[in-house]
């Protein structure tokens, strides 16, 4: 790909990962935004579906059949969907950036493990870059195949990744609490995601064994260490949104302010949609992600218990931004040689509701 | 039915109507709950569904066909799915009190034109009483067939009985703007009520002909007018609640605070379960339904324009109490001889969402 | 003022609608920011109270005394405030925008009956023009001081404007049932924007009497017409937005779909920023303000009776955008010579909460 | 005390936790509320500022001054309130009851450590039980003097005294993840719980340090452990409600479910507030606050994670209720003895907002 007016498709558009890319991508600069897929809502518009998307010029969904040919295609499938068909998906696109799990993991075995399947196209997955630029920017401008890391996984590990990579903690316990959104749960109605049951909740749906926890492991590896990590998830009564409250217990035993500051700084000094927010005042003296909502940014926080002994990371994020569909524009970005925040740019709103 | 412990079933019991009818009548001291039915559920405990109801005594759910014969069979199923088997359920149960709409109406016609099908049971349509105490006590005392109001008929009714009885309006334009939760919509998920969808929604789903309307203009009939009414429901973000905001245009022109007192007085005066709010300072000044949640009671306020030219009434209540089964346990209550407030005595949470 | 950048000021930034203007005019490519006042907050980052604005360059607050001459000074200030110092803002500011109620209206008695006080610059209130584009663009392109509608008038108006021009309602009543959020009352806790108080509140809190109303009378005037408008206002547990529900009993009886939409193509046709959304279908057939949360669009919808007899008409927006900053920025665009959308063109989310 | 209708009076009765006493006193067979006591609204009726008490007999506010002798004193100020007269309360009630923080600790020091002061009386607070019956309910019924927990540490502390008491955590590090709603932080309007600031927020405003954890630590030192605990607090966007999700890490390196499942039997089998929710299957299978709005229960559940290294304990309650005057009441009727569950009945409601 070469900077210029790409031409774009995405394949499951009719999803909120989905209808995000399209929003991003209907406004980008370098994108020619050609087909937008979805079997059930086939010949409709976009905006049926999306009734944001009406600010744009009209488009319809297509099948997934008649995916043409293009510089890059998004797929936003359900899990297990997109590999069955990769054949097919990486002769239409030059460049083909999958949000879904498929191809998030490098060895069969964790699929299996993790998902109690297998793999149908495990001779692929060496091929797929974990797309997270902030640990993998160089891979990514290189790669044709791009897998999106899952949202709670790219909250987890933007805020584990410099602390494992500067030896705070490889080898002590973590855990990861993540409160997270109802648009996690996709488009489809069901008997969790029905109003008069999932509003005000706060459920912990996932005490253990929360899928995203291989991919946090797995790029803990990449940065030399392999804490003893330990997931939960709390679905609480908000649209979109992850918090990952992260308790670290160092290897040391503890840990200075210093010494994360640095970890921190050292990783993220350069990084566009990385902030570190650790005001000394006001009510939003640490991240939140409520004002996040629509916009790329990872924010992340913390503080320390006396003497070090617990450090508690707060990891915030937009689950369709950061976590799905921004991410992937991001990686699109760079791949293709534009400025990495292209049509990224959207600070966020406040007040807001969530 | 004479004072004493009634043996009481409810058919369709995992709907939010069988819910709460299964809350107050398994705490009714003249109540002994026998059945609660549910196809989909039978085998299983009612906590499963509902699980507010696990600090009561263990109650499966049986099918539709297995229930027994008894002193009140309480019905809350969908509209239309009473009528087929009401021959059934009148041997089944000496008293029937039925929470749906299948015999709200006196005339077949108008459920021709507002239910857009043929009465199944025409011929029993002049057997069941409107069940609402406030219009109708004396018959519901005697009733062996009562037909409960729907939820958002019971607030405008309430708020305009009243002033039709007592001349303000009995031919003046009305316009009842309805703002309502997402529990009215039932317990079946669907794409309205996706949490991601429905989570703060103003939604104005029934800009015109809602359903509710004929049994609004009958009830109005009863009272000796026929104003004009005009209904429009909005969904708004809260799960359960209905604030009938309703714009009266009084026949002489305009009305005074005194008269709208005297006919509100008249009517209500020794209710149990309606009460006039209309404090001159304080948050909660004029009728609300968050703080209704789980009580039977509808509040009525009013407030003025210049001159009496507009007379703006509110009133609140929670659909499935007062709007549905607390309304039917009043019922019942009157039926059986027991004081009109039993089992009915919650008198609500603040602070409290919605 | 020239196409170029423009040197601009906030004064009474730290507000929502100060914030929200930062928060368009630091993404604006023709203005320069240049100054945003605080006497709380002087010598603060700007984004420690809007926390999205984090993602700009920084700026600190400064007192309003301090604020330089510059091409366009917009006001955010509560009522009453702007009016004692609009001779220093008029030789501080080339235009001057105030998004206060000081400058709406023409009539000092206007001012005196609904805000129960004595106008201190009647001699001003010649000088502004009322800035809402759509009814008044031509004078806006010249205006050298503007005043912004108030969000609910802003609602009411857009929505009614083209009834009254073509003739629909001139002297009919209309009913404007208007919802609205939080955010409408401003930066400033109180008890009524207490959290456990007004979370998933239904308040009905102006149900006559609402100040906006004259805007509206006003407005209509200038369409030719003065219905008979009545305004009640109720709080919903939503943050941004509001959804007016309008009423409209149409002069002649009744009106048909087709005058209806004639009134409202000829008038909003080329508009960039008012939609009509009536379709058939989808959960988003008819306008909702929440899926507007930071756009500048009015959503503009309607139903009619059996007959026509009655109209609803819906319009929402998001009462800090184009109810408020947006429209505001939208009015510098005109007066500037920039195309009118620039800055503006933010689609909005989906799904979202509110 | 003996149980007949024994005099009571309420201490700061228009912030949360006073009203809820009020609510729940006022319809208790055994008591008989004299006198309810606020500064501000001395003279006002206390439904001006708890509107659900419309449903009981009217009770003014008195001043604190007026407050005469009574069997049965409750306190609900705020903290360091109560100490500075404990001495005129003492000789108020018969038994004082006291919902705030000033004597829920035994040692002086641990006043000074956690809220920065030095204790008024100290020599006082060895005359205080902890009032948590499932922990000392033998000491309650005799008590004099009864300090209520904080509702964080009453979630802490019900979910942890069960595996501290059978060796599965003495020494070992716990976490404790808090989910809390807005009316744990009181009646006083403030920016942090202003509507739109607060509205949708996952908050982590207590990383470290919450000072409920000396209350969960010395509740821990008399089940004959001392964990190494770890306490972050998140606000969150309901109203009433935690959910402490406790992270452990056995002692012994891992726990089988059966030791876990008997702790908890052991501990709590036969107590009537405290419910193991360990189902199969079904929305509601662990404990969620929502449902226990308004309820006295605290609902407990675990999921291990594999081989029982980590062990995941939910534990939900409604933090004005057993969080605080639910647990009061509870306390009252073991002093005076009734039965326990006197006027805690209410089961909850489902389905509800939060």
């Amino acid at each position: 790909m070469s900077p210029a007016r790409l031409r774009v498709s995405v394949v499951g558009a009719a999803g909120y990962g989905g209808g995000e890319l399209l929003r991003l991508l209907l406004d980008h600069p370098g994108a020619d935004v050609r087909q937008a897929t979805s079997r059930r809502f086939a010949g409709e518009p976009v905006s049926l579906v999306h009734p944001n998307l009406r600010s744009f010029r009209p488009l319809p969904f297509c099948r997934p059949e008649d995916v043409a040919p293009c510089d890059a295609l998004f797929l936003s499938l359900p899990n297990g969907e997109s590999m069955g068909e990769m054949d097919r998906w990486m002769k239409t696109g030059a460049v083909v950036i999958d949000l879904g799990a498929d191809f998030r993991l490098r060895r069969p075995e964790d699929w299996r493990t993790w998902y109690a399947s297998d793999h149908a196209r495990p001779e692929f997955l060496e091929r797929f870059v974990y797309g997270l630029p902030e640990i993998a920017r160089e891979k990514v401008r290189t790669a044709d195949y791009i897998a999106g890391p899952g949202c709670e996984a790219a909250a987890s590990i933007l805020g584990l990744y410099p602390l494992v990579k500067h030896g705070i903690v490889r080898s002590g316990a973590v855990v990861v609490d993540a409160k997270i959104g109802s648009s996690a749960a996709g488009a489809a109605p069901a008997e969790a995601t029905h109003h008069p049951e999932r509003a005000g909740v706060v459920r912990t749906y996932k005490p253990t064994g929360h899928r995203h926890t291989v991919e946090i492991v797995r790029a803990m590896e990449t940065a030399g260490g392999s804490p003893s990590l330990h997931v939960t998830a709390t679905a609480i009564g908000m649209v979109r949104g992850i918090l990952a409250t992260i308790h670290v217990f160092p290897d040391a035993g503890s840990v200075s302010e210093k010494d994360v500051w640095k970890a921190y700084r050292a990783t993220y000094a350069d990084e566009p949609f990385v902030r570190i927010i650790k005001q000394g005042r006001g009510l939003y003296r640490l991240p939140e992600p409520k004002i996040l909502q629509g916009t790329n940014y990872c924010d992340i926080g913390f503080e320390l218990e006396d003497g070090g002994r617990r450090l508690v990371v707060l990891s915030a994020l937009d689950n369709l931004v950061k976590g799905a569909a921004g991410n992937a524009v991001q990686c699109f970005n760079l791949r293709a040689g534009f400025p990495e925040t292209t049509g990224l740019e959207f600070p966020g709103l406040h007040p807001v509701g969530s």
